[in-house]
């Protein structure tokens, strides 16, 4: 997506939305001879650029509009992953907006911001993702309140015999109870799969999602799933939270790793409602799991005992699942 | 626990209960100049002792029995563990029973066995645990089937006022629906904790295990929860099982591992049962994963479609979960 900014046409601005667009981009860095890049934008495609972009040995730098990158960690988890992109030399320019871009006079292009101006070879713009909903409007089918096209959980939609599958179509949020867009690439295969068996005649529901999503940010994990507080009390919960620190393996061992965990549970049902993890291993394994305790409607204590195969290499005898759903469940009281 | 063999109360015959016995063994091999362990047993304690040994730099030979090392796993995936122990040079002597220990000529001892003669300078006995009941059974508490102490969900014995935990009682299996003896750490401090507060007045019940476990043996992980089939038979399931390959993370990637897992389900209900994995990375965090699914009494179609928090560092967009799942659910019709 690009912002509908004056310049935005010129040849060494990208966005990346298919595989040709990341071919096109890595061709123009190779003959153009780039070195140095500006990402605008701070979400996982900006995240995963950085670290490409930093590996092919372009100074880079990102803009973003917001005050932290990847809004929907907590503030002291995004800390960490800014703290990560600095660690790899990424600068980033927060609530920075994206004024015009000019042909540059040492670089190829200037980008004019009300923070001032940046000098770049090339600048990509990791916006997000409006859905393609196009073909759908012009054969007059129902949209959802995201703007995505609406499904049900056959994947039908409101046309006879039309079906819509991943990025172009909403999603049933499971913990939320509500159509979300959520445009990732495992909920896209899922819902392909659902589509083609109903489309076949042996029929078949998608159970819908919890919202687990995760990047790699340089030698970070980040990952979360299910609802912050925020998401939470919008969908009618008493969203509470707490964040725990604990290792991903045992302590006293020289390669444990601090781990971050941020639980977010519904005060009057004690239920787990949301859950973030950051950490250099194993932010994405607590995640899966808690999405599975998602997924079943697990509450707090449950998760406290949860039994988990516990070996010094892998996590504490408590793990920091466990010590996280009962630093947590103190604060239901 | 030793084998009640003659020659075992010979000094550089060892076994691992206690924290002060590895400080002693430890001590024993530093001042002996011990150059050759051999380990009696093939379970946890004798994989993790293996690598142990090696790290300090000692020739280590595994004296078994039975067939194959642990034996709860598949035999494909023992074959692999079996493969994992000969790369770090741990050789192994299988369907051997051990017999007598001598004075050594060489070395220090001499393990007769029904296979012949192996001279070591120190043996290891890791044949499992026998609960210490001693104590329960001097006050006449009733012990279960297992021979483990009995206890209920609030870890009161049979005494009036007494209470058990750890290695020494019984614990409830979710799965099998049976007291089992399951002598494992993280299960010991649960049952610690439940046993405090009930003590202490603040009522709390142990809602038990599913039977999640793992172990480390040089560069591969190798874990399980659940029953195996032999287990679920026994527990009157229609036990059907597939193994599936996969990779940790997305296959296209240069650091792709291979990952194994073994999906056990009922055929009636189509409910998993049991799970076991084992690679070079990811097989704990699928396990762990796995261990919520069958704590929750999921199916194989939830797993097949369970939300996980995708992308290429950390696994498929198809996770070997799905794909396990979906593989052994073919097996249902």
């Amino acid at each position: 997506m690009l912002p509908g900014i004056p310049g935005e046409e010129l040849d060494a601005v990208f966005t990346l939305h298919k595989l040709t667009d990341a071919i096109q981009m890595k061709t123009y860095i190779r003959e153009k001879h780039c070195r140095k890049a500006v990402v605008v934008g701070a979400g996982f495609i900006s995240m995963e650029m950085c670290e490409a972009l930093r590996g092919i040995g372009l100074e880079t730098q990102v803009v973003y509009r917001g005050p932290r990158p990847v809004k929907k960690w907590d503030p002291e988890f995004s800390k960490l992953i800014l703290e990560e992109l600095g660690r790899h030399q990424v600068s980033m320019l927060t609530n920075t907006e994206t004024i015009a871009i000019e042909k540059g006079e040492n670089s190829r292009l200037r980008l004019i911001t009300n923070q001032g101006e940046v000098e770049t070879d090339l600048i990509l713009f990791a916006l997000g993702l409006k859905p393609n909903t196009e073909l759908a409007e012009d054969m007059g089918l129902q949209l959802g309140k995201t703007g995505a096209i609406q499904v049900d959980s056959s994947q039908r939609t409101s046309g006879e015999g039309i079906y819509a599958v991943g990025d172009c179509c909403e999603v049933y949020h499971r913990i939320s109870r509500r159509w979300v867009h959520l445009p990732l690439g495992d909920i896209a295969n899922k819902q392909g799969r659902v589509a083609g068996r109903n489309i076949g005649g042996i029929p078949m529901t998608f159970p819908g999602v919890v919202g687990a999503q995760s990047f790699k940010i340089f030698d970070m994990e980040v990952a979360a799933t299910g609802l912050d507080e925020r998401e939470a009390t919008a969908s009618g919960y008493q969203a509470v939270s707490a964040i725990t620190w604990g290792n991903a393996i045992a302590g006293p061992l020289p390669e444990a790793k601090k781990l971050g965990i941020k639980l977010v549970a519904d005060r009057s049902s004690g239920k787990l409602l949301g859950a973030q993890a950051v950490g250099e291993m194993g932010a994405v394994s607590r995640i899966n799991t808690l999405s599975c305790a998602l997924w079943s409607g697990m509450d707090l204590d449950e998760i406290a005992y949860l039994d988990l195969a516990y070996s010094p290499f892998f996590g504490g005898a408590w793990d920091v699942i466990h010590l996280a759903a009962q630093a947590l469940k103190k604060q239901l009281y």
